[in-house]
C-alpha cells in the first residue's frame, strides 16, 4: 500500500490518502478485513509523519470505512458490494418555454397591472418589523391565529358566513387541502365530483388513494339522482360558479344537496373559489351558511392576489375538526409563517378588500369590453353567450353542427389557444357540445378583435 | 303574503321583500309548488313600485328560491328540507399559551439572533423589484427553474452530490413530500422507518395510506437482518444524523444497505436533515453519491433558516422522476413563488453559504460551552455523553438505575422539559434506557447551570 503523494494536486495530505484508501476499499483492491499498515510503518513507507496518517485513519474509522480491533490495528469494512461513481456533467434548468399565443383564452393569470405590488411590500417590510419574533416560530399546524381570525371576518362580512377561526385550516394551496381532506375522511372513502369539472380534483383524490366517482351536472349543478345511489362519503362542488360551465347553484338544488347530506350522514366540499367575482345580484349564501355540520368550505387566495401566492383555507365541521384535532395536528404547517402574518395583516389593514373591490370593478368593466368585441364581431351572430355573470369565465356556444376537436386544432395552429366543456367531461355527454371557454382575464382587446375574426373565419373554411 | 316595510330597518325595499319571502320559502309558510302574487298584484298590496318587486323577484329567481313558467308567473321553489340558522357569536383565537420553562431541551428553535434577518429581507426587497413578474406566475410543479439550479449546485458543494436540478422537488416542509412520495410509490407499498425515530415520520406515511414496518435500530444505524425479511419498498433513514441517537451510519452499513435496495428493487429514503451541523471530521458521502437510482435524498431549509420557512427539496432517481412526471406534475407548487425566488436568490449570493458557516461556528462553540457547564457540574460523575459530533442535540446517558419516567416528570415539576431515546421507541428496547435528549439550541447558559443542580438533586431524592 503506497501512494503517489504528488498527485494529490491541492488536496492536504491526510485528505488524499484518505481518498486513496477509501476507494482502494471500495473498489475490492483491499479486501474486506484486511489488515492495514500500522501508522507508524505506513507513515514510514510514505515517508510522512505519523499525525498525519493518523489523521486519514480517524477519518476513514469515522465514516466506517475501516474498523480497529485494541491492540491488534485498523481492517478494512466490508463495503458489501462494488461502488462505481459515474462521470456526471452539470446539468443547468431551463426554465419551461412559454408558448406565444396571439389570444391564450386557457390562461386565467391575472394582469400584471392589478397586483397591488407596493401595498404588498410595504405590508411584507411592517410585518418583518412587527413579527420578527414570530417569524422564527414553526407556525401552529392549523395557521397562524390571526391570520385564521381575519379569514373569519372576512367570511362573515363578505359571505355571510360565520365560523368559528378554530375549525379554519389554512394550508399551501387547495390541493394540499383535498389530501388533508382524505386523511380526515379515511382511505376507505369515496368522493363524488363533478362531470364535467376541474379534472384536477379527481386527480388529486384519486392519487391520494380513494376512489373517486363522477356525477353528471345537469343546469343547476351536479345531478341529485345520481349522487343518491352512489355511495359517497363527500361530493366535491363549486356551486357559486361551476367550471367549467359557469353555472351557478340554484338554492332549491343547494337544500336539496344538504337533505342528502344529512340523510346519508355525508360531507359536502364547497369549493367557492369563485365567489369573489360575482358581478350582478347578490352573493347567493354558501352551502356552509345552511348547514355548518355538514359542509366543508374552501377558498384560496391564489386567485383574488396572485398566483403565486400559495395559501388556501378550508372551514371544517365540529365532528371533522374533532378528527383533525385527534390525529393530524401534528403536521407542520404548509406555509410559511412570514406570509401568513403578512396576509392577516393585509386583510386587517382593509387591504385586500379593498383589492378585491378594485378587482371585481375591474374585471365587471373588462369582461363588459370583451362582450362587447365579440357582440360587434360577424362570429357574433353564430354563437350564444352563457353564464356571464360571474368569475373570470363564461362559455361561448356555436350555433351549429361542427366538429369541435378540429377547430380547436385550426385555431391553435393560428396561436389560439382555447379549451371545450367537452375536454372537461370525464364521460361523453352530448349537452357539452360546441361550448368553449373564454377565459377572458388575461386576454388583450386589440388580439381579440383579431382573434375573434379567424374564430370566424375557421367557422367557414 | 304580505310584509310589513316598517320593520325594514336600513334595508332597501325590494332587499327587504327578497329576505321575507327567502325566510318564508325556507321556513315552509310558503309552501314548494305556490304560486307567488304577480308583480303587479303585490306591487299593490304592499302599496310599492312595480319595479321594486321586480328586484325582488329578481333575485329570488336568480338565486333558485322561485322559479318562472312563462305566462304562468313566479312559484316557490323546493327547499326539501327546513333552513334553521341558529344564533351564532363571534369567537376569538387565543393564540397558543407558550409554557414558562427554566429550561427547554425539547425546543430545537434556533436564536432570535442568528437569523439574518436584514440581510433576508434585502434579498426579499431585491427579489420583488426584479421578479414582479415571475410572481404573477403560478411556480413550476416541481419548483422554479433557479431555485432548483441552486440548490444543485449547493449540494455539489457541501455534500459532494451530483444531481440532476430537474430532478429535484421543492414543496413545503418534508412531511409533505412525504405524502408525495407515497403517491410516487404508490399505495400498497410499505415504508420501513427506524425505531426509535421520530414518530411523525411513521405517522405522516400512515395517515398517507401505506403500511409502516419499524426496524430497530443498533449502534451503526437501521438493522439490517430485520429490514431483508420486511418486504418494504422504501426504507425511510437519517444515516447522517439519526434521531434521537444522534448516530451516524458508517460506511459499511451504508454499502450494506444499497446493496439491499438494489437486490429487492426497493428504495431508501435519506433524509439529511442535519447535516450542516457537522462539527469534526469530514462530512460522510451520502447514499444518494453512493446509488443515484436508489436512493431519494431529502432536506430542508425549515432547520438552517428558520422553522417558519417551509421549504423542502427532495432528490428523484430517474425512474421515479418519471413517474413524477406522468402521473404528478398536474400538482401546482405548494411553495410561494416568491419565496422561491428569494431563496434561490439568497443561496446564489452567497448569503445561505456565509449563514450556514456561521451557525456552525456558533452552535460548535456554544456546544462547547454547554458540554463544559456538564462537565463542570455535580451531575456529571453521573452521566456519560453520547454522540455529541454532530447536529443540533445530544445523548446524556445516566448511569444508574432509575425510573426515566418519574424522572422526566420531577424535572417537569421544576420547569425542566426534557425527553428521553425510549420516548421516540415504538417497541420496548432495553438499549434506550435512561437515556435523555438533550437539544441545545435554545439552551440559555445561565438556566443550564441551576438546570444541572436541580437534575443531580432529583437524581438524589
Amino acid at each position: 500500500m503506497i501512494y503517489d503523494l504528488e498527485k494529490r494536486g491541492t488536496h492536504p495530505i491526510y485528505e488524499y490518502l484518505y481518498m486513496c484508501i477509501k476507494n482502494d476499499i471500495l473498489e475490492g483492491k483491499i479486501a474486506p478485513g484486511e489488515k492495514l499498515p500500522s501508522k507508524r510503518a505506513f507513515a514510514k513507507t510514505q515517508g510522512i509523519s505519523v499525525i498525519t496518517v493518523e489523521n486519514a485513519y480517524a477519518q476513514l474509522l469515522t465514516e466506517g470505512y475501516i474498523y480497529s480491533e485494541e491492540k491488534r490495528g485498523f481492517f478494512a469494512g466490508d463495503m458489501g458490494g462494488k461502488y462505481v461513481q459515474g462521470e456526471k456533467k452539470r446539468i443547468r434548468v431551463e426554465p419551461k418555454k412559454q408558448e406565444n399565443w396571439l389570444v391564450d383564452f386557457k390562461s386565467n393569470h391575472i394582469l400584471y397591472d392589478n397586483f397591488p405590488f407596493s401595498t404588498w411590500s410595504k405590508v411584507m417590510r411592517q410585518t418583518l418589523l412587527d413579527q420578527e419574533n414570530s417569524f422564527l416560530q414553526s407556525p401552529e399546524s392549523q395557521g397562524v391565529a390571526p391570520l385564521r381570525q381575519y379569514i373569519s371576518m372576512h367570511l362573515e362580512k363578505y359571505r355571510g358566513l360565520s365560523v368559528n377561526p378554530n375549525h379554519i385550516i389554512v394550508g399551501a394551496g387547495t390541493e394540499y387541502l383535498y389530501g388533508l381532506i382524505v386523511q380526515i375522511l379515511g382511505h376507505s372513502s369515496m368522493i363524488a365530483v363533478e362531470d364535467p369539472g376541474h379534472k384536477k380534483i379527481g386527480k388529486v383524490y384519486e392519487s391520494n388513494g380513494v376512489r373517486c366517482i363522477r356525477i353528471p351536472v345537469d343546469q343547476d349543478g351536479l345531478e341529485l339522482g345520481a349522487l343518491q345511489g352512489s355511495n359517497a362519503s363527500a361530493v366535491h362542488i363549486s356551486p357559486s360558479h361551476h367550471f367549467p360551465t359557469g353555472r351557478v347553484m340554484p338554492a332549491t338544488r343547494r337544500h336539496k344537496l344538504i337533505q342528502w347530506a344529512r340523510e346519508h350522514n355525508s360531507y359536502i366540499i364547497e369549493d367557492d373559489y369563485d365567489s369573489e367575482f360575482r358581478f350582478s345580484g347578490r352573493p347567493i349564501p354558501t352551502l356552509a351558511s345552511i348547514d355548518e355540520d355538514r359542509v366543508i368550505y374552501m377558498n384560496t387566495f391564489s386567485k383574488t392576489l396572485a398566483p403565486s401566492i400559495r395559501i388556501a383555507y378550508m372551514v371544517l365541521p365540529e365532528k371533522l375538526m374533532e378528527v383533525f384535532r385527534k390525529r393530524l395536528d401534528f403536521y407542520s404547517s404548509t406555509v410559511s409563517g412570514f406570509e401568513q402574518y403578512t396576509l392577516a395583516n393585509f386583510i386587517r389593514l382593509g387591504y385586500y378588500e379593498r383589492h378585491i373591490n378594485r378587482m371585481r370593478n375591474y374585471y365587471r368593466e373588462y369582461r363588459g369590453r370583451i362582450l362587447k368585441a365579440i357582440k360587434e364581431s360577424a362570429l357574433f351572430e353564430k354563437v350564444t353567450i352563457e353564464e356571464e355573470n360571474a368569475g373570470l369565465h363564461f362559455i361561448l356556444h356555436i350555433n351549429r353542427e361542427m366538429d369541435d376537436e378540429a377547430y380547436v386544432k385550426k385555431l391553435k395552429k393560428n396561436k389560439i389557444n382555447i379549451s371545450t366543456v367537452a375536454e372537461y367531461c370525464y364521460n361523453d355527454n352530448e349537452n357539452f357540445q360546441h361550448k368553449f371557454i373564454i377565459n377572458y382575464s388575461a386576454v388583450q382587446e386589440e388580439e381579440l378583435k383579431k382573434a375573434l375574426e379567424i374564430m370566424n373565419q375557421a367557422l367557414e373554411e
